[in-house]
């Protein structure tokens, strides 16, 4: 057993300084550490154990952050953070006022750009390299972004600009090979056979000749082809398709052979000018169960190590699963029915609607590709379709436009399923969903249901599908039911709880929050107006808050443009004369914490909300 | 001269009863009558007078409605309109009450999908597809693109997924040259030649063999790519790269072919799955000044027919030449600043940009992708520059998430120039820029200014650039300045105009829309509070509002989520005791119409303010 390293690395001239011999222990202490901290804290493990020894290169040929890195959405950072002087707080990831599990500037200089949503590093990185090249900087800009990325729409515009920019950009392909077949693989590993022929950047610059010597398109390509990602695989594999853009492509590499990549990454940097590398990687690395179960370890809530069994409590359900159940029981009632996801099945609980349908062709996963799948949707609803788009209410903020033009204008029916609706703990700021309503309210003749309880959720769908029409949105919130309001709500549009004698004090609100606002209210002696119908307002909504001398608008959300203000105006523009005060989220981002902590930074929880009450109207 | 035949066309069965050798005379006068309307109307001309043979032969070919033809951006759906019932109305073209120049839905059961923004098409024309698969409805459906919307991302992700769907899907390349090289031309005929051969089809499903027999990854692609387009046109001319997705590739057909079209439609429509048909046309096509000018006669405000001279008065500038012509002004000055568009270097005023500045490398056109734009932009801010992305308020609907994410969430200091933003006039509901406000007060840290005269534009963008931080935006009308209001205002965040005596009436408003309300506000003895810096709203504005017993916000921007709302509800949480009223366009989409028209239907002319504050009030 050698002397650890790891706890001498504190920047990553540390890194530099280690022996080529010492670089593999240093690899296994970063996985050992990170399977320890997230068997505690939770986190993304199986892409990060994927990309340990990438980090470790990028570190020793790159200097940070004159040198930058841009990691995209961020499920690869750990290594990257325990090697740039975060290795103390670690233990802290994901924990309210410890390190983010995603790369956070403020957090570190060594953590260039925000990220969280998918495929905007190369976007990002393009722009940082143009800044460089113009300023004369000589340094170099790197972007890591993983094969699924690769199916948004935005990946391609990037691309597609970058390419000949003629700037220091590396373009790092993490290819995990989650969804690659033996073929296609094969295909490339040929290409990087050629390629790695020492001699080869000296013989040609350009790549026609090579591509004589490769029976390239004369493989089966087509055939072996997966339906779903087919253009980012042939974007990643077309041979030469990157080298025809205009970038310089190397690859591809064993992202587990420290010295493959010590010896291309120098090599990319060298070059100074647009580079594309494939770097193949496992995910889940060093780590049997999640080698073995990758799926069930890039996102975990913590395990055993010993095991890999997850100490996630099991037993009760979720909104999502709530969701994703009945959405099936409906749909074999109705073959109108149609579902889509944009790669998150299983986060959206449309797995068992996929499970029962995907045969008949009514289910749909189209890549990390929210705005082709609002409008493939409106496409289908012009034609009698009931499509129903389940997305993370986050995510739902690519699609603005989508919604607003292909469907609002015609008024298509389509239902959008907004899960993680309100504050979601752990993912911070870049996941919380707290804009889908302010988001969505200005688009004209949008109707949406927000359900606090797993029998309001499926009158909501119900309603939506068929008691309504154009765009229709049920948002609901990561998590389960309040057992003191599944008892008490009735599914209906809205509803008085812990009515008072008098009209006096009201709290009206809507969602998850509803279980803190009935808790308060009852110490506070106020009757609680709860909102499953969020929006259109009826008018009899705003009659009743007319008759209350103090109205006190709690909402999960964004202030500016959110519901409470909405209220707010149309009860001024009705001569409200009484008092009337807003607790949504303060036009801020809401960090990581755990959804109890963040509830209560935003002032959300009932004891904050009974001393804002009292400070309120007081 | 024969009799003529248009006037015969009722519908496209009618253009099915006409023999082949009537139908050259037939697009003859669909030319004519289009040149004739669009000289006085005005319209998209050039892309129209492109697409006149490939519109007969779709609907020679196919039935519509049944068969469903899906127009991307809708420049090019004039001879449809003329050919499908509303060849009476086309001199109504663009005119309140009369037909719109964009495909809509609720206009004509021919027009399957709204269009107005890019690239939606093969999106919505999927989903359509995919409908008809599962109703086992045998019909088409065809969605028409141009090469231009092949640079945004949606189009990506649409190809993507639609390509392996099995569906009876037709996706037509209108491919108009304008931006594509002879040699990339060449490579395309040789293909289409190699195609062409009758046997071809009954010899090989597949792809390969052919590309054995061509010199394809030979050819000198790489370096006659241009650099924009280069990924749009690898796709496009990438020879196989369809038929690996799983499209059947057809073409490229000459456009102005019409035996060949209908041709190579028949044969589209007979293979029963998805097809690309790669089509060429010219823009401007049988109208000698548009051939030569395509770009004038792009969108045009009406022309002599002569000359081919525009009829639009010259002198008089506009708010987006103002705005290209300060920035580069500031930028002669300050060398961090740089500016983006996407693909709307002209009508964003940056032409005057780009002449100085491209050169050295600080103007960059992105084409249309309005998403890569806003990161990119962010990229180049993190590293100091001072980007400005100048765009199209309603284009800009395609960029929340970016701007939100990207931007906001590490307060990434960058202009958003925001052009049309209000009414436009004669484009309609998918162009008038009534929802950037609404869309960006949500997101926290946004700071906003709306001039209503060329000085405060001035003002406001150096305010943005240099006493602001985060994302700005400065978001200023189509068309010119207000001489009244540039006699009467000052550069400042905020001015009282009109003041009076007591205070009793004011009605605070901003943007354009500030003349129409000092009209009003001098027949009302009313005050006017003109805001410039719209958002933040300062306390000392809440303050001074406060005073007033009435107060109307009148607001050229959609209701719910804007800026008056969110004035009412501060001004109620304040205890604001006298009357408020909002006039905003209430959540609706407003249709073509003058700019006058529009405004007077949204009751924002100042006639319909003195009707309504009166009613309100009194």
């Amino acid at each position: 057993m050698n002397e650890p390293l790891l706890q001498h690395i504190n920047s990553p001239a540390d890194v530099k300084k280690l022996n080529k011999d010492q670089l593999p222990q240093l690899c296994r202490e970063l996985r050992q550490q990170m399977i320890e901290t997230t068997s505690k804290t939770g986190g993304h493990l199986s892409s990060n154990l994927g990309v340990v020894e990438l980090t470790v290169a990028l570190h020793r040929i790159f200097d940070s952050p004159q040198d930058t890195i841009v990691w995209d959405v961020g499920h690869q950072c750990y290594a990257h953070k325990l090697l740039t002087g975060r290795r103390e707080q670690f233990s802290t990831l994901r924990q309210k006022d410890g390190i983010s599990g995603f790369p956070k500037p403020h957090e570190s200089v060594h953590d260039a750009f925000v990220a969280g949503h998918s495929s905007t590093s190369i976007s990002a990185a393009s722009g940082m390299a143009k800044a460089k090249t113009l300023n004369k900087d000589p340094h170099s800009t790197v972007a890591v972004i993983g094969d699924g990325s690769f199916t948004s729409g935005m990946a391609y515009e990037a691309i597609n600009n970058a390419a000949r920019s003629g700037d220091r950009l590396i373009v790092i392909l993490n290819d995990n090979k989650m969804s690659i077949s033996k073929n296609e693989s094969s295909l490339a590993k040929y290409l990087s056979a050629m390629r790695a022929k020492p001699n080869y950047f000296k013989i040609k610059d350009s790549v026609q000749e090579l591509c004589h010597h490769i029976p390239l398109v004369g493989r089966p390509l087509e055939h072996t082809l997966q339906k779903l990602k087919a253009t980012a695989k042939t974007l990643l594999y077309g041979s030469n398709f990157f080298e025809d853009l205009g970038f310089r492509y190397l690859g591809p590499v064993d992202g587990h052979d420290l010295e493959q990549l010590c010896a291309v990454l120098e090599r990319a940097k060298m070059l100074n000018k647009p580079v594309f590398l494939h770097v193949e990687t496992q995910k889940g690395k060093g780590y049997k169960p999640a080698e073995e179960n990758p799926g069930e370890f890039h996102g975990t809530s913590g395990f055993d190590i010993e095991t890999g069994k997850s100490k996630a409590k099991l037993g009760g359900s979720n909104f999502s699963e709530e969701f994703g159940k009945h959405l099936t029981e409906l749909a074999k009632m109705d073959e109108r029915i149609c579902a889509i996801t944009a790669a998150m099945k299983y986060g959206t609980g449309l797995n068992h609607f996929s499970k029962e349908f995907k045969q008949a062709g009514r289910f749909f996963d189209v890549g990390i590709a929210e705005p082709h799948a609002v409008t493939f949707a409106a496409g289908m609803a012009s034609k009698g379709k009931l499509p129903v788009f389940a997305v993370y209410s986050s995510f739902l903020q690519r699609c603005y436009d989508q919604i607003l033009h292909d469907c609002s204008i015609e008024k298509q029916h389509l239902l959008l399923g907004i899960d993680r609706a309100g504050i979601v703990g752990a993912d911070g700021e870049t996941h919380n969903g707290l804009f889908d309503v302010a988001m969505l309210l200005n688009i004209p003749a949008v109707e949406l249901w927000s359900p606090a309880t797993y029998e309001e959720l499926r009158w909501s769908m119900e309603q939506a599908l068929y008691h309504s029409d154009g765009v229709c949105g049920v948002r609901y919130p990561r998590g389960g039911e309040n057992a003191e309001l599944a008892a008490l709500c009735q599914p209906q549009n809205w509803q008085l709880l812990n009515e008072q004698p008098n009209k006096r004090n009201l709290i009206v609100t809507y969602g998850r929050i509803s279980s803190e606002v009935l808790t308060a209210a009852k110490t506070l002696n106020a009757a609680v107006l709860k909102l499953t119908k969020i929006f259109p307002v009826e008018e009899e909504i705003l009659t009743e808050l007319k008759q209350y001398q103090r109205v006190l608008f709690v909402e999960e959300g964004i202030k500016t443009g959110g519901l409470a203000q909405y209220v707010g105006a149309e009860l001024l523009e009705r001569k409200y004369s009484g008092e009337y005060r807003i607790r949504a989220v303060e036009n801020r981002f809401v960090p990581h914490a755990s959804p109890a902590e963040a509830t209560a930074l935003c002032r959300l929880d009932s004891m904050s909300l009974i001393n804002d009450y009292q400070e309120f109207f007081e």
